[in-house]
């Protein structure tokens, strides 16, 4: 049997004065209907009551205990834009920032184009520091990947991005030992170089909030970790836009799609979502779905969004998906409610559907209709275990 | 948002032949309210199906995993008694009890009465042994605090305590090391000493059950754990009068409120009790409260008793609190079946209530109906996280 996982990001929520969720205020006739005719439960990807981060969760989701197999968001970030790591590369994820007499006036620079990046990152694309070499690559807007290639370097430092405006930050080790040491002098005067090079630059020169920094976070030694095919023989596919996302499921060797419109925001095209999935499902086992819309919305405090994104979400992508033979899992990475426009560490609903799997009494997808499921509250790696057993593909302990 | 954490000690029982436990027998308009308002669900403050002590429940249940910071029931009670301790200080639960010829006839001394233990502990109250300061301090009754401050001590020793009639113990080393020995031998010659000092005592010389020894337990050595305030950044106090809940309060760093008539047992005055812990919530995040009667009806094996004691606190203590702008959190430590009249390792009822909290369906507070609530099975420190993120200060895995 395959299996289809749709992770809503952020689908979670409290309820409202009138005791409603975006998602049971939402008519989503197919949800509701997997439901009915499967399991449901609550799903605490980290552990019940803490707040999972993008990363954390879905590693967890997939199976990698993040304790274990959590390489820091930079190299998920790195390989999520395409990058190729070596074992040992250190990658941060950056941003160009506006700095003004030594403090950050803005940490995305107001946030500027694409286009605009991509020729800024020309003037301090490639440099070599202290025998390293160090690459910095835009993204999307300004958003970017910092590499750090090169003997004895370790990723136990803190970055220069203070995630508030103030003093740029100096990079520090967080750990005794020279690697470490040596990581963040390279940072420091990547970032020193970053400066001066962007100063002469013209693109943003008199702009309000002119990108002539680049601040660095999330620090992280990338090292190949066995594959979902090394680890459950099953084939694995991603079908998602966000590059973080992306770049999880590449960490753990899913064939990650290239999906024309899937845009990790709230434009994305969920139908041609849809038909990538039906698609990587002919020659995948596992195929990972992952929706950024609804995290977004609830970030920017969005009911009405959250709740419309969740019914095109039901009405183009799970009525096309559920009438594929396979087990439909749908859960949330974390919750992220509306009200308070961040993560959260309440569970998120979660139904697992097809043929086969026990029936339980739940026939709505929602917060508080999932609480009387038969799946009751699953927690971390376990829901990859659960979805590997309804595959028939569990492991044996024992004989 | 704030948090009110009532711990009813020993709450949980098992069905009688009507199929009634005092909890599910008892008239609680409030607590069923606060129950349907929020979510319900079963507690285990160890892990399913253990027993868990009173100390070792109460640290859980603040989120110090027992198994890490467990200091023994000895510098608990002494921290509950008020005493200050300084790191490396070894303390013991003591008991006055009643010797004769070398055997213990009474575990108690005839349960004397806190005046004559008082006049005792001066006797014994103060003496150095192989370079070790000896200090034993009488609480409530036959209780008291045995205290070691010196250098080279260990803590894993066995009591001269035996739990039960019959020869005085001798303490051994636990494990190997000159440490524990040094312990042991210490606290075998303070019992010969204190026995010699008491002999020679008239507060009870002629009775039938004389104050004649000293018998001490539940060895540990004390040391300074990060608090909650560090750990959570939330300002914590306790409302209780028990000293061994006083005293994990101490040592987890919660401001312990002396509160008029708060006697932890029947007595208890429950008025008292609701108006300080209202009051301590204008200035803390977390105010725990805690009432040690339902556990001391149980262990007598009063049905009607501690079904009374809930109605009262219901009546008195959450009719009040209930009004708070606060997360209302209702469970007990562990169940104390008044069948068994002792702990069990049956789960106790959980309810969390307050605004912006998930509704279940649950809508009474008791054994059976919290079976089908939306927290399902919430075990050990896990508490303490859902808590905090009811409160909005959970911490975030990943980023």
């Amino acid at each position: 049997m395959k299996a289809i996982v749709l992770i809503m990001d952020g689908l979670g929520d409290l309820p409202n004065a009138k005791g409603q969720t975006p998602l049971s205020a939402a008519s989503k006739p197919n949800m509701d209907e997997l439901a009915g005719q499967g399991q449901a439960g609550l799903y605490s990807s980290i552990a019940r009551g803490v707040i999972p981060g993008s990363d954390t969760s879905h590693l967890n989701i997939f199976g990698y205990d993040y304790r274990e197999y959590y390489p820091g968001r930079g190299p998920l970030e790195a390989l999520g834009a395409g990058i190729e790591l070596k074992p040992g590369d250190i990658a941060f994820r950056a941003n160009f920032a506006s700095v003004k007499g030594g403090k950050i006036i803005d940490r995305r620079a107001g946030r500027l184009p694409t286009a605009t990046s991509r020729k800024l990152a020309r003037y301090v694309e490639k440099s070599r520091i202290d025998g390293v070499t160090v690459q910095f690559m835009n993204t999307v807007e300004h958003r970017g990947v910092l590499l750090f290639r090169g003997k004895g370097l370790g990723a136990e430092v803190s970055g220069t991005d203070p995630h508030v405006l103030g003093p740029l930050g100096v990079s520090k080790p967080l750990a005794p030992g020279a690697k470490n040491k040596k990581t963040a002098d390279v940072l420091n005067k990547f970032t020193k170089s970053a400066m001066k090079k962007l100063e002469g630059a013209g693109e943003t020169r008199g702009s309000r909030v002119p990108a002539n920094a680049i601040i660095a976070r999330g620090a992280g030694a990338y090292a190949v970790v066995p594959s979902m095919e090394d680890r459950y023989r099953i084939s694995a596919a991603c079908v998602g836009g966000g590059a973080l996302y992306k770049g999880v499921a590449k960490y753990v060797g899913m064939d990650v799609l290239e999906v024309e419109g899937a845009t990790g925001d709230k434009k994305t095209n969920l139908k041609a979502k849809a038909d990538a999935a039906a698609a990587a499902l002919k020659d995948h086992d596992y195929v990972f779905v992952h929706v950024k819309a609804t995290d977004n919305f609830s970030h920017d405090g969005n009911f009405g969004g959250k709740k419309e994104i969740i019914e095109k979400v039901d009405e183009l992508l799970v009525s096309k998906l559920m009438e594929e033979e396979a087990v439909f899992v749908i859960t949330g990475d974390h919750s992220t409610p509306v009200e308070r426009r961040s993560h959260s560490g309440h569970p998120t609903p979660l139904l697992i559907s097809g043929r086969g799997v026990r029936k339980d009494t739940v026939s709505r997808f929602d917060e508080m209709a999932c609480m009387s499921g038969g799946l009751c509250h699953v927690v971390g790696t376990e829901l990859m275990d659960i979805v590997l057993n309804e595959m028939n593909k569990a492991k044996m302990i024992g004989t």
